[in-house]
């Protein structure tokens, strides 16, 4: 155990700290160290960017995310936006506003996630920029990617009669929040219970991660660590983009039907999904026999599925099912493209399905 | 007046509202609306990007900060490190962390001051993230730029015998803290005093901006609002990086000490700085008469200067003087690179003057 925190390492220890650790990767001329990073796109490319703010409190707890698959996640969710677009993951941005007293294994167990994950996607890490914070730990990562104009896939792209496909299986992320939450609330004090398991760094720099917090042995490891280490689909959006064979896409993040009601509105059009035919897990399955009623909101607007949901003509289908099997990902047909601007969820007996609770928003009271 | 505030808009509420008053740029596909942005950078040209974030209380006070001028220096600084690199500022992604009674008023004055320092140096706002925040306001902002290779500056490029130069004036953004912090520190209450004039946006949309805070007529609003409203060097930078006469360069953003410092050590070198040749503002010297000594320590490592500190044989002495006139920025001389690894102030009698004080450390206690 290193007892001491970050305060003793300083700005600049902390920067040199991450440095160390980096490898370089596709087009970086220059890393960490300047004024600014400098890459080289691959020529015939564009540049796809997008950014994502995590704060403790907000869009994580510490003592239900260790620092290690915090650090992935962190890099996950913005690695999904790439994969959305079908785009190729190249470069990231790490800004960390984090409070002085905190210990410097922290730090270290959260870039080793950071940087694992970024292995894993073929992700650099170039720059970024660190703080001190008086109230709790912000995260922010800026990731870039590239991929050729007319492989690039946009929410605006969808055509009446497209099939509505999602990858993967929806609700298991919201289902392991769930499960947190009543660890939390079967408890009388509400604070969060437990501590962090901060796993194990040797003196080799070898990191063992912790194992998954929270109800083991009861069969939801699996539930929670969607919602703690979501995979973003990196591969099989690139596959997809390149294929032809897609009109629109994007990735699931606050739930599937604000997400496709994105695609839905960005091309002018609507859809019809079926409950009957969401993806679901085993595991999810099982867990919903404690709830006094199927919990549909937790499958269509449960949120941090990071799958990906996209639209192809029904001349695509084999198409779409050789493509995914190759990439080792499930993806099955959720519904129907519309042109009456309206995105409808039917139900098993053809009944329209009625939602309060459409996704999340960060701003709702 | 309007008393809304932003949990009323909603998060997509907030994004279209930003979306609606921005424009697009050079070399913009798509801007805000998809899960990425997507640009084409200039065929012949590498990628530079920095980012940068802003916590309230830690690099801003509401009550100083006015938005509208918050939103201008939130970019200004983001911007100032591709002038650094003698790149060309091209797109940027803003996220904004923000309490959600924070009234609407303040996102549109910020807004506001955000897109004004955007388009008076030639950024597009491509995309970027809000969440609501618990804790105060935290600003992320990731700048995008390009130059060609060969004209790219970095910190690295020093040789001894090198003159260091320094634009505009130093000490001036430390000396207006100094100027509102005392304002605070002669209140017994130790709280932010005053309140923000928040300026004014009538019914077209039309924004004016706030005076500058605090101690009106008393001839320091020159020092305050180079603190609150800098001005990035661009076109300084861009010219100097193209003309091939620089070896290095670094924007000064934690006192010429430290960045100069960043320079040589990069460089592998070290340098002796003129205590007597650091350019101050005429405003900055009467400042001075209240302070019982010289305040050497604002001057050289005051921070927030966000003017440029570069390297150049004296062989260039001349053709940077004209460069300079050129962009209508003052440029002086302050210094030489030498080949020992060490940065020594000299004072006017050629000694050694010592500094305890040596920059800005966001963790230093």
């Amino acid at each position: 155990m290193n007892n001491d925190n970050l305060a003793v390492l300083g700005e600049f220890g902390i920067i040199s700290r991450i440095a160390a650790v980096t490898r370089t990767g596709v087009g970086v001329v220059t890393g960490i160290g300047d004024d600014a990073a400098v890459t080289d796109l691959t020529p015939g490319m564009q540049l796809l960017t997008s950014t994502d703010m995590l704060l403790e409190d907000v869009h994580f707890r510490r003592c239900w995310h260790d620092p290690y698959r915090l650090g992935r996640k962190s890099l996950a969710a913005s690695i999904s936006d790439i994969a959305a677009m079908g785009g190729i993951p190249r470069w990231s941005l790490l800004s960390l506003a984090i409070p002085a007293d905190t210990p410097l294994e922290f730090l270290d167990e959260f870039t080793c996630g950071y940087l694992a994950m970024a292995r894993e996607h073929g992700v650099a890490l170039i720059g970024g920029d660190t703080c001190s914070s008086k109230h709790g730990l912000a995260i922010s990562v800026t990731i870039m990617g590239e991929q050729t104009p007319e492989s690039i896939l946009r929410r605006s792209g969808a055509r009446p009669g497209d099939e509505i496909w999602v990858t993967g299986t929806l609700g298991d992320a919201a289902m392991g929040l769930k499960l947190l939450e009543e660890d939390i609330f079967s408890l009388s004090t509400g604070e969060c219970q437990g501590g962090c398991d901060v796993g194990n760094i040797n003196g080799s720099g070898t990191f063992t991660p912790p194992p998954a917090p929270s109800r083991q042995g009861r069969g939801n490891e699996y539930l929670i660590s969607r919602l703690l280490d979501p995979t973003p689909r990196t591969a099989a959006g690139i596959a997809l983009a390149e294929s032809g064979q897609v009109s629109a896409m994007i990735d699931i993040s606050d739930g599937i039907l604000a997400d496709f009601g994105h695609i839905a509105e960005m091309s002018g059009l609507g859809g019809t999904i079926s409950l009957s035919e969401m993806p679901l897990s085993r595991q999810f399955r099982a867990a919903t026999a404690s709830f006094p009623a199927f919990p549909h909101h937790l499958v269509l607007a449960g949120g941090e599925d990071y799958e990906l949901c996209f639209t192809a003509s029904p001349d695509s289908h084999e198409k779409i099912i050789a493509i995914m099997k190759k990439c080792g990902v499930e993806a099955v047909p959720v519904g129907i493209v519309t042109s009456s601007p309206e995105v409808v969820v039917l139900d098993a007996e053809g009944q329209q399905f009625h939602l309060s609770h459409q996704g999340f928003n960060h701003f709702a009271s």
